[in-house]
This record gives C-alpha cells, sequence and structure tokens, in this order.
C-alpha cells in the first residue's frame, strides 16, 4: 500500500479514514489532527501554561511531546502512587521534550499507602480509587502552580469504550462529563484531551516513528477492568465496520443528547476540608483520606 | 444445580437473574414474566383481537402459544415473501395452537418478485427491503381484517442488538420507536412485543420443553448482518457481567431519555397511493412498488 500524499510505501493503514501514510505524511497528519482538535473545541492557546499528566504509557507521552512541537507551553506531571515504577521513563520523555517534569508522591496522603493497600481497606474498586486520587492530585497541582489547564492523554479507544460503558449502564451524569474539554471553574482547572480524535494504534505508531520512550507494561489491577472488555469488542465491530468507533464518538459529539454538566458545576461549592470544588459538603479525595485514616487508627488500637 | 423453587434438578440457568428452575417452575416463571410485561405496558387485553406474526422461528412461535396459553384472542399471520420455506411449520403451530392461520403471499405486490430480487433492482439491503414488506402487510392485514394490536416475537436479545446498533450510530428517531408498544395511531395498528424481557435462550428452552414444531434455520439473507455482530459481542460481554444485556434495555427503559415518537406520529399522513399512514406523500412500500414496476418496465422495453 502506498502513501496517499507522496506514493512511498505506506508504513501505516487507516481503514477508517480509507487512506495510508508513509512516515512524514503521517507525522503531518498526526500533527494536524491534534491541532485541529484544540482549535475546533477551543481547548487552549499557546499563551496558556499547560499540564500533561504523564503515566510512563504512549498516550501522555505523545501528547506531551507533541503538544511542545507544536509550541505550546507545557510541563509534566508525574504523580508516584506505587502502581508503576515509571519515573526513569517519564524523566526521558521530559529530556526529550526539554520542558520542566514536576513529581509528586501521591502516597504521602495517606500515609505511604498504595492504591492497592487504599483499595483494600476501603473496599472499594483499585481503578476507582486511583482515577479519584489521580484527578485530585492533577487539579491541586494544577491549581497551586497556575496552570490554565490539565492534559491527559486520552484517545479515541478511551473515549468510545467509556461510553459504550456508560451507555450500557445509562449513567448519564458520566456521559454528560466526556467532553474533549471542560472548562475551569474556580479551583476546579480546565482538562483537555487533545488526542481524542486518534486512536492507540495512530498513536503508538506515532510514538515508535518519533523514538519516543514509553512503557509498555499495562497498570497491573487493569486486567478485568471492563473498560479493556469494552476495548475488544469494539475492535471486533470496528473490523468488519471500519469507521463505527469514529462515528460513534462523532455522532455522539455532534448530536449532543445528553446535554454538557454546566447544570452540576453549578450545583458546586468548597470542600469543608480542603477547599476545593465538590457536590456534597466534603469532597470525595477528603472523605477517602477520613476513611483511610479511620481504619489506619482502629488497626493501631 | 437445582430449582430455586423445588429443589428438583434444574433444566436452565439464569445467571442474570441469579436463579435456576426445573421444567415446571420455568414454564410459570417465564408465563409469568409474559403477562407482567403485558400488564406492565398496558400492551393489550383479553377482549382484544391480535394477529401473531409467525416465521416459523422459535420466537414468533412462542409468542402465539404463550398468549394463547394465557387466554388471549390470537390468529396467526404468514407473509411468504419466498426468502423461507415455512408454510408447514406454521401449519403445525396453528394447529397446536388451535388458533386461525392467515396466509398472505407477500410476492403478488411484486409480480411474483422474491425479496432477494426485489432487492438487486432496487439496489438496496435485502433485509431493509424484507422489513419494509414485512411491516406493511402486517399493518394492512390488521387494519383490513379488524385486528386490535400485531404481536411481534422480538425478544431481549433483539432489542439489545437494535439498540446498541442505534446507539452506535446514534439514530435517534429509530431508538424512539423501540419501545415495547407502540400505540394505534388511524390506519397504523399497535404493535407490541410481549416477548422483550425474555432472552434468545430462555424462548428456546421454552419452546423445546413445549414440544413447539419450529424451524432452526437462519434466515439465508441474516449471515453478515449486524445485528448478529451486535449479538455476539453483547454475549461476550455478558459473560463477564451477567445482567449487562438486562441493564442496558432497563435502564433505557426507565430513564426514557429520547421521548418517545410522538412528535413524529403528529405529522403523518395519508399515502397518496394506498391511503396508510406515511411520513411523506406516497409510502415507502408504495414507492418501492412503483420503482420495482419500473425497472421490470425498463428490462422489458
Amino acid at each position: 500500500m502506498k502513501c496517499r500524499k507522496c506514493s512511498k510505501t505506506a508504513v501505516i493503514r487507516l481503514r477508517q479514514h480509507n487512506t495510508a501514510f508513509c512516515e512524514e505524511h503521517f507525522n503531518e497528519y498526526f500533527e494536524k489532527r491534534v491541532e485541529r482538535t484544540i482549535n475546533e473545541y477551543s481547548m487552549f492557546n499557546k499563551s496558556e501554561k499547560l499540564l500533561v499528566a504523564v503515566s510512563g504509557g504512549k498516550d501522555s507521552s505523545v501528547a506531551w511531546y507533541v503538544l511542545k512541537k507544536l509550541g505550546y507551553t507545557t510541563s509534566g506531571l508525574f504523580i508516584d502512587l506505587g502502581t508503576e515504577n515509571n519515573t526513569e521513563i517519564v524523566k526521558k520523555i521530559s529530556e526529550k521534550t526539554g520542558e520542566e517534569l514536576l513529581i509528586v508522591n501521591g502516597k504521602q496522603y495517606f500515609g505511604g499507602l498504595t492504591v492497592a493497600e487504599i483499595s483494600r481497606i476501603v473496599k472499594r474498586p483499585t481503578c476507582s480509587i486511583c482515577g479519584l486520587i489521580r484527578r485530585y492530585i492533577m487539579n491541586k497541582v494544577a491549581y497551586e502552580k497556575n496552570f490554565d489547564a490539565v492534559i491527559t492523554g486520552h484517545n479515541l479507544d478511551d473515549e468510545v469504550s467509556f461510553l459504550l460503558g456508560n451507555v450500557l449502564n445509562w449513567q448519564v451524569e458520566y456521559i454528560k462529563r466526556q467532553a474533549p474539554v471542560l472548562e475551569s471553574n474556580g479551583r476546579l482547572i480546565k482538562k483537555a484531551k487533545p488526542l481524542v480524535w486518534l486512536t492507540e494504534k495512530e498513536i503508538y505508531v506515532y510514538a515508535l516513528i518519533n523514538r519516543l520512550t514509553f512503557s509498555t507494561e499495562r497498570c497491573p489491577f487493569s486486567k478485568n477492568a471492563s473498560s479493556l472488555k469494552y476495548k475488544k469488542v469494539l475492535n471486533e465491530l470496528e473490523i468488519t465496520q471500519p469507521g463505527v468507533k469514529l462515528r460513534f464518538y462523532k455522532e455522539f459529539q455532534k448530536k449532543d443528547l445528553f446535554g454538557s454538566d454546566n447544570e452540576e458545576k453549578a450545583r458546586l461549592s468548597e470542600c469543608a476540608i480542603c477547599g476545593y470544588p465538590t457536590t456534597g459538603k466534603v469532597c470525595s479525595f477528603c472523605r477517602l483520606e477520613e476513611m483511610v485514616k479511620d481504619a489506619m487508627g482502629k488497626q493501631e488500637d
């Protein structure tokens, strides 16, 4: 198969777009796609300070690298929660981008406990605990250090898999929050996902072509994650219906059937403990801290 | 595994309900479930005349049998479109129920052409042509013979597979029409699906236990049908998330996020050719007839 642009041998075929590209033109396509996504949703501009949440995986590494390449002002944030040992990897991405890397020890909030330990103590799924802690810390660091937006590497496969899971359970409150950009609101800093229109495969190929260092290890807790099952079945459907994933997410965005989460934002108040936004009196992060402290206190008794 | 009711050996395990039944109690459960569905949605009552659309497959055969057993006034309608040769089978179900069977030769409308031939002539998918013709004839027969409702054997697997397909493409106008009962509106006769909460497996087992005659042959045109692919992936998800199908459809019904099709019904007018309801000037059945006539005319020229 030949590159659609220059007829060199293609390195990637994109069935969903009925096209194929060589290395050079894939890079061009990829970067244009990111830039277009940023502009389409008015995500951020070049004068804004972006905090890219990096895990060491391909998606966030690519997000950081491509934003820097496109001329945005970025720093990386790595939150160490004791699940993976990716500190050296994220340092290499920081070297590659030439941008500052912030490393936060997430375990400090919970007396050195790992996510797995916290999850056992409070009897809630590891992924839900991990997500809660990461989202809180990302936002807190962004707010305290005056960043304008938190950037995550969520890709099209992540988004369609969330969307399918949320639709299968008709969790409208989650569906509403699936927008590619969620605007700032007081101490809640804007969140944006500039890779939202690119698939896992495209991001992987981009990372390889551009010689990025990234971890290929899966989170050890993801083994039975429903999101992986949703990804699997969506990829199965994609084989016979190329573009089904893209269409699913595109029509969802276009038709805007569920409205945004503005209503919910209007109901946000300050957490009585930490002052960060919450829909209740005490935010779920502080409640988690309390639960862990209580449980640890009891163990010591 | 034992029957949850009498501790005899179970013949079926229902993981989605976390239960199991022997033959006797499965029949009891099944028939109660149908009766409850009919009442829950006020589908029809025992004084109404029901026209059960039968194909010879397990679903419609079970629908007819169970409705008769529950004391409803039923007739069967078999539309012969030359796709399957199930006339003898539907006659046996008619004998088993002791109720009248109407047989309509659907090919008469199209000069003896089969669905496959029509589909080739008008260059549209066979399943879409077949569905269009069947829905039109069912309604026409019901209207002309003063039936109060048309009954189809759609089961939970059908419904969740339609729903998934419609959601993946966000086809809201189809989603709105997925209700278990669609009320009458002038010459558009009420349609009801009393098996909507029962799975394919449950219906199959019920058919076996009650010694119903049914065809196990799949429609020859269904091989590449997307609905079968959706069923497959939903069944895959069901393995690790028992009840996901039931929940998907139940929450959809409960939350009623897309509204009903009443708006659309208000826009219905009479087809200029046949007088049956349509959203345009000429209904899609009459347009199909015209297209086939035109094409045949050209062939003869």
